[in-house]
């Protein structure tokens, strides 16, 4: 095998990406099935100069990524299920202040401690609405392990270019599946950096006032600007109010900052979607079940396509009505009881004709289970 | 005044309503715009032998109910959106171990500590989904204080039922608001008291097996049956199984033992919807204002019409679409970016045909508010 | 138990009702599950003066039936799937030469010798097409023994009525249920006798010339009139021809004196379809299931109806429509690959609305089996 | 005249093309219109080393070759309408068995004995379902004896392929026309032969096991391997079982060893399809004149096309969809009530769109009785 060819789980594909895109603090306590991520950086990441920190609980880690990365690091934690509920309220915060930060979680069954061992795709909406207040939220994620490394680079990258939490939900069969994984030259991948502002230190910088452009440049927390911070609806100086104007131009710019460019966060693969009558919908380990029976039914002559979603939300609406145009059936593959489902309703001209494939035992999905519910749908009995 | 009748806060009406209901116990942790409930309770709840506690957090606090719900007490917390987020992980646990409880949120604006003394109702979707892995929730909400009294007595009537946690959702407005409330006589509003086994002690009492008609009744830990409680998925004696069997049948009797009763569990309130050509759906402090611009419009002879919403989720959708079935045009009114609003879309027969009208400045939707946004959407301009 | 008030099994209940009818001939051979038929006809058929004739097969079984029924008698066999099968020969000739004669198959599990012990409706297709040539066919069932009674007198006047073969579809799990039957008086349910020609002996009888209302009066064969009858096309005196317009005449008389009064045919039940949003269509035991299932889930507000099919060919087309019109979902539930399924599709307005829930391994399909099959299909999973 | 050039009937062509296949054993009873195969195989197949059985009736001789098939041979009968009723009971049980064997019905006019020396296309739905149970069946047709010859050869070749029976639906107009035919080389066509299991005598053999691939290796009975062959369900070594997933498993593998083929067993030739405004689809003698139609007029500029079906069933529902795609008229010409009419309108978006142009008076189907009838289907009139 080249140098570059490494044969990894999804866990450690993910740390090497964040390797690879500069991560420089990582702060986590360990949970089943995430716990690799913790165990290589402790590792890898003092080696090449970052700081690892075990943490008492998830919620001191959520805060100190935070804390890190307002001082001008590339931060990131990892959690499953339980871990990420009790990261909820800080998660607002870096939502409010606007801090660039990476929260991988390894989704297993749910709800409470569950089925730690085994794999669900239960947490789509915690994801998306799980902290307090209307607000708007980067997910993404993956269902191989040379996609976990290009999409975590992503998602540095987006985390950076739209100042936000991006949350990475993988899933126990992605993070535990070993298999070859290339990892790409320096630059292959371009990275995004920092938007530092270019404002000198004693002269009015506005921490909390967008550019033209709508980006918000960083200064590095305890450098040359002092500023305040705050989860309080807050100004361009950071300072509270409550000033109605105040409060609605800052949740719309929280939200318009994401659901604005729905189109560029969307990362997907498509997979014989061009004449396909029956387009199924999936992402994560269930959708390595759908492409292989789109495969394996097109050598039959079904014209089953696929489309997977490597973005959760914002939801790509707009890419799943345009896919779905000419659709008979949509069915969407998934491990929970619907929860991708109910956008992909939303997002298509006619709700009636999205179906849903799914399983909640624990067990991954199958390409049998998933012909098997088409049958069904299709009106073909068992 | 007739001593049945009292001038109260929200909050205090809530308060009232579950001692009323029986509450014996309380934990909290004081957070705006809640904290005329822990209090009022910290004085009224000792007096009549009930047990209140003041906890370090609100994750404590959220344990603690758990606890003694499952010695048998009728308990309660209250916080709003922060300490809301803090408590997901351990509402969880209550969900799989399928422990009664009350949860109150009275709504601030969020995210993150957010705008703490004016209203929101940005925690709808969080009530539902905030908690990670696949489940369902009651969330139960109210726009006056007399229904405030009603609806808390129903929520424990309800929590004990089904034996689940249930979420009152208020709101600031709603919480804060002084108003007339007669507090009803005695058993003039039926109490649902905890079902408890009749199985003795000495012999096997399966404590997660459900009866026939799919209750599940308990048996006060500590007393005279020992038995295991886990969040784990688990067996009918509640011991841990990832049998995915035992795993898909614990999950669905989770879900179902709500969603099978959502018609049930739905209280509402509609007022001149019979002929109604414009259906408003709204719930919480934002109906004041819906019901009123009906009544003030009927006057004039346009055919609007109210439904109320005070179960929120599992979301009434046989009867939203039922009421909406002769709209021309649905109208949700909602202090968030549409959290109801796509519930709607997702029930009526024309999503086309649902429009939202909202505020999310911290200050309460007025009845000029939604009149002017009817005016654009029936195209008679601004 | 009052007299008139038995404890019977389907068989038994097909057995008395060809009493109450007046069957006065029986020819059979024996086979799993339908023997019970021709063991009790055995001991009751003679004691009334009827004859009871245990022949070599089925295929000389149906020719004595044919033969008998010719004479003036009222006649019928029972068999099995692979003496159906044996059958079909014969009952071409039934066809084309007009003989009113009963044909009770219980279904067992095929093809082939297949699965004889076990519960099937595999053979609804055969019943209408096994036997060569363009023809049509009357095809009745029932599912519980009391509608067995009812439906067997009516497959007998029905046979009379039209003159033409009847089959008389039954399943193994119809069969061999024991339950409360009541026989009516006699003359309860009116039967129709055989239409006797009024034409003297020595007058020219013609056999095969319709009366004005399409009726075709018979001469006991062997009586007073001598004319032939033949399997070939033939004209009013029973003589073979191939004259086209014979031919053709004579093709159309058989299928149109069927197919015209398929409104009159069609026996059905329904069960709260007025407001149903998605219809059930069933028969045989598998419409035991979906009459439960209906029962059950519109206990909690599921607005599910039931059309319960007892004549099954000529499809009754204009009925289904009728009652599918207002359906959004409608879900043939039957024990084979979807074979009324085809014909629901071929007559409601929207195929796309037509699913099946279907069990084909030898068990009777379960109210939870359909169940199941409803979550996918209306988009919930599993 | 070449050799390799005959002035043939269809049935010789249909003798030449089994003897290029291969047949050594053929078992039959004459019946009109078929009697050619079985007379000039009586004196071809001995002479090149076969067996030619002529049998009392055509149970026998539909047993026969099922018997000569599991011990090796390549085999066939040939029948008309009444045989092929007698022939359903055999027929059910060497699909349950698997046994590859070629049953030749030259349709005559029916039911019964009908109308002998006639055409008529009114066996296909009895091909499909003539025997009792679930199950799935391969139809195939001819229009002219060039096909047949090719047909033939064909149909032997996925009777091998898909270890199935399959019935060579011709009628009488095709069996009895002379025309010339082109004998190709040999090995011009390929030749699927026997699949025969590599597992050496003494050795774990397991008669219904399917391979990877779907298939199920033969060893010729009576050979090194001992097994039991039932038409029973029955598990891989061929032992009855009503173990439900054993007869579920069984029943789907034989109907999805078919239908999941269905595109590539699907035989059919199209005239003038790519800008057809109305399209033609029939197959047999029907679709002789339906080709006349399409040439005559085409030259006048109306823009008629034909698809000619040579595969009846499994039914190719998407070559059907596809090819009417954009048809606004689409007329099946057949010579029945409309059978191929129903699996069109069945396969097609939009049925309304599809008529009947038939004949059932024993005469063909002419150009100008199909030009007719399009006039009526135009409207414009007779």
């Amino acid at each position: 095998m080249a140098d570059n060819m490494k044969f990894l789980q999804g866990n450690e594909a993910c740390v090497e990406a964040a390797l690879y895109a500069g991560l420089d603090f990582f702060a986590g306590y360990p949970i089943t099935p995430s716990t690799e991520i913790a165990e290589l950086l402790s590792i890898r990441l003092p080696q090449k100069g970052g700081k690892f920190l075990q943490m008492e609980d998830e919620i001191a880690s959520m805060c100190a990524i935070i804390g890190a990365s307002l001082t001008g690091s590339k931060v990131m934690t990892a959690t499953s299920g339980p871990g990420f509920s009790l990261m909820q309220e800080a998660l607002g915060y870096a939502v409010m202040t606007e801090i660039p930060c990476l929260i991988v979680n390894i989704q297993r069954g749910g709800p409470s401690t569950g089925n730690p061992t085994h794999v669900s795709q239960g947490d789509v909406n915690q994801a998306r609405w799980g902290t307090h207040g209307e607000h708007s939220m980067i997910v993404m994620t993956a269902s191989n392990n040379q996609d976990v490394f290009s999409v975590t680079v992503d998602a540095f990258n987006i985390s950076e270019t739209y100042r936000t939490p991006v949350v990475l939900l993988l899933d126990e069969v992605v993070g535990h599946t070993r298999e070859r994984v290339v990892i790409p030259d320096i630059e292959e991948i371009p990275l995004v950096e920092r938007l530092r502002t270019a404002v000198k230190g004693g002269v009015d910088y506005h921490p909390y006032l967008p550019r033209e452009d709508g980006r918000l440049p960083m200064s590095d927390f305890g450098g040359v600007h002092r500023y305040n911070v705050t989860g309080l609806f807050h100004d361009m100086w950071g300072f509270p109010s409550n000033n109605p104007q105040v409060v609605h131009g800052l949740l719309r710019h929280l939200t318009d900052k994401i659901e604005n460019y729905t189109d560029q966060i969307a990362r997907y693969k498509e997979d014989q979607l061009e004449d396909a009558e029956c387009v199924l919908i999936s992402y994560g380990s269930s959708a390595r079940s759908a492409r292989h029976l789109v495969n394996s039914r097109r050598s039959r002559g079904e014209r089953l396509g696929l489309l997977e979603l490597q973005t959760l939300w914002p939801f790509p609406e707009h890419l799943v009505r345009e896919k779905c145009r000419n659709a008979q059936y949509i069915v969407v593959v998934e491990m929970n009881m619907g929860q991708v489902l109910e956008s992909v309703r939303a997002a298509v001209d006619d709700p009636s004709k999205v179906f849903l494939a799914n399983r909640v035992d624990g067990e991954l999905i199958t390409p049998t289970d998933i012909r098997n519910i088409l049958r069904l749908i299709w009106g073909k009995g068992v």
